[in-house]
């Protein structure tokens, strides 16, 4: 067990609000005069989630995108974020100043408040930010923990890119073709979709977001709900960028599914559901795809081709 | 003009919405559902907002403590808190997480999630903290911008003891006097009262937490209020301690009004009011003093034994 997965447990004991939701799902729920309040907070550290060279702009778009991220996942309604800022160099504060301002107005989360500090000489810059939403009226806020045996499994956008992106960038050769720049540009600016997450959590029965990679991810879904979950790998959508870079094969779709940083929707209903489904994120202006399918047992599993295949022995981050 | 300072207000530029309050206030106020939000954030920083040698109890106490004190400062009823984490030690962070249950326990604030992160090598760890409170129902949330002529300035608490402790604990000399061990303490646990600020909303015209010491932050409620406040230095209570250690001078005085991390209420009401804001206090379970009072005008003024009598050139920690 890491050292942060043993410090997690350790909170988790004193973490026993109901709202904490266990300190095991994508954001806390706080029931509020009959409103749940939907709370999320992020930590990005320099040369740990972010790369010392970054554009500014995009460390401050990605601080906001993973929290979006969050609210999407629990079906939220953006209300407004508070931010905690290491000053370092005047240009670049004020660059990410700018990406933040884009990043708030982009995902409407408003900046409420925060805090500046300044850091000793030499420290990695840390930026925390929290974000708050609104959960949804009208059903209960989507846990990790809902998927049935019958449902399908979906995702909401293309796999692997963003982890793609970041090996292009790297891997120290210059990239030149236009699919690797939009690649680096997935890896940079993460583009959740919280509209979406409100307009799919009445169908959800289980939903989250994709932040350590599709199966790690996938698996903590089958984990919390007590099923088992087949993913088709056939069936995870790619991008024609990834493709035309790396090719298709089963080995490609394997490091899409691991690499982590995709910021999409990864979410359960019922297979008798599936139109409604299509239905509800077509009027979000998105498309849903489905990837696999909810059974009785536990972990996940692959099929390729027809034939289960094995998981790799790295599902993704893990903590 | 400091760099956190032009950075901040940078950041004012963006944070237009009426909930951030110009980010002038100790709070952002939210309002949902009829219901007011009261959003706090505050990170420390270790050799910045406290020393590396710091029991890792007392800075996980005062993390909680300083956004429990913004809270009390606005009137606002404990609801829960998230926290980011930067890992250490494994046996430092233990007695971290004892710090923090014990204080997220005094202070009703249930830890309801957050995040984990490593930090590279050699770096400051640093803590943030967002706590979030209700704010009262029947009065508006206070603000630093209210406090009218004809108005008495109050504090909750002895000004200096935390900044004296500091200087105990830094002066390298080894301490031993019962009072030396209180101030120091005072400067690890900083002991907020949300339940005292929630008391005083509905009688307080101004209200705002001592952070950066007692003159600075009452030229601050004076600047939003536009109005001039005189303290009268020889009603600034001082502790037994503290007057124990260094003595009872004018001088004295000055250095505890500008030492800052006091965590105590600085507010004003009606002085036809004072009767009541005693009697609110008292049962609250606390006791405050009137140290000043509010005219037309500009600026605070000081004065000592029925005299005016200079302000100090530094009025606490300056952003």
């Amino acid at each position: 067990m890491s050292r942060e997965f043993a410090f997690i447990d350790a909170l988790r004991a004193i973490a026993v609000s109901p709202a904490a939701r266990g300190l095991a799902d994508d954001a806390a729920v706080l029931e509020l005069g009959g409103q749940k309040l939907v709370l999320t907070m992020d930590t990005l550290v320099e040369a740990v989630h972010f790369l010392p060279g970054d554009p500014p702009e995009d460390v401050a778009w990605k601080l906001v995108a993973v929290n979006a991220s969050d609210l999407a996942a629990k079906g939220a309604e953006p209300l407004g974020c508070l931010k905690s800022h290491a000053l370092g160099e005047e240009d670049w504060d004020r660059a990410f100043l700018a990406g933040l301002e884009l990043a708030c107005r982009h995902f409407r989360l408003p900046l409420l408040g925060g805090d500046t500090v300044r850091m000793p000489k030499g420290s990695a810059r840390s930026f925390s930010l929290t974000a708050l939403g609104r959960g949804p009226e009208d059903c209960p806020v989507p846990s990790r923990s809902g998927a049935q045996a019958g449902d399908l499994l979906w995702v909401s956008g293309t796999i692997g890119d963003s982890g793609l992106g970041l090996e292009l960038l790297t891997s120290g050769g210059r990239v030149q073709t236009p699919e690797a720049g939009w690649l680096i540009d997935r890896y940079h600016r993460p583009m959740p979709e919280p509209a979406l997450g409100v307009a799919l959590a009445p169908l959800a029965t289980a939903m989250m977001d994709v932040s350590d990679g599709l199966l790690v991810d996938a698996r903590r879904m089958a984990d919390a709900s007590g099923v088992s979950i087949v993913i088709t790998a056939d069936d995870v959508p790619l991008s024609r960028a990834l493709v035309a870079t790396v090719g298709d094969g089963l080995e490609q779709r394997l490091q899409a599914m691991t690499a982590g940083d995709d910021y999409v929707l990864l979410f359960t209903a019922p297979a008798v559901n599936s139109a409604y489904v299509r239905a509800a994120a077509a009027a979000a202006g998105s498309h849903v795809r489905p990837i696999g399918a909810v059974a009785e047992g536990a972990d996940i599993a692959l099929e390729w081709q027809g034939q289960p295949t094995p998981l790799p022995e790295r599902l993704g981050y893990q903590h």
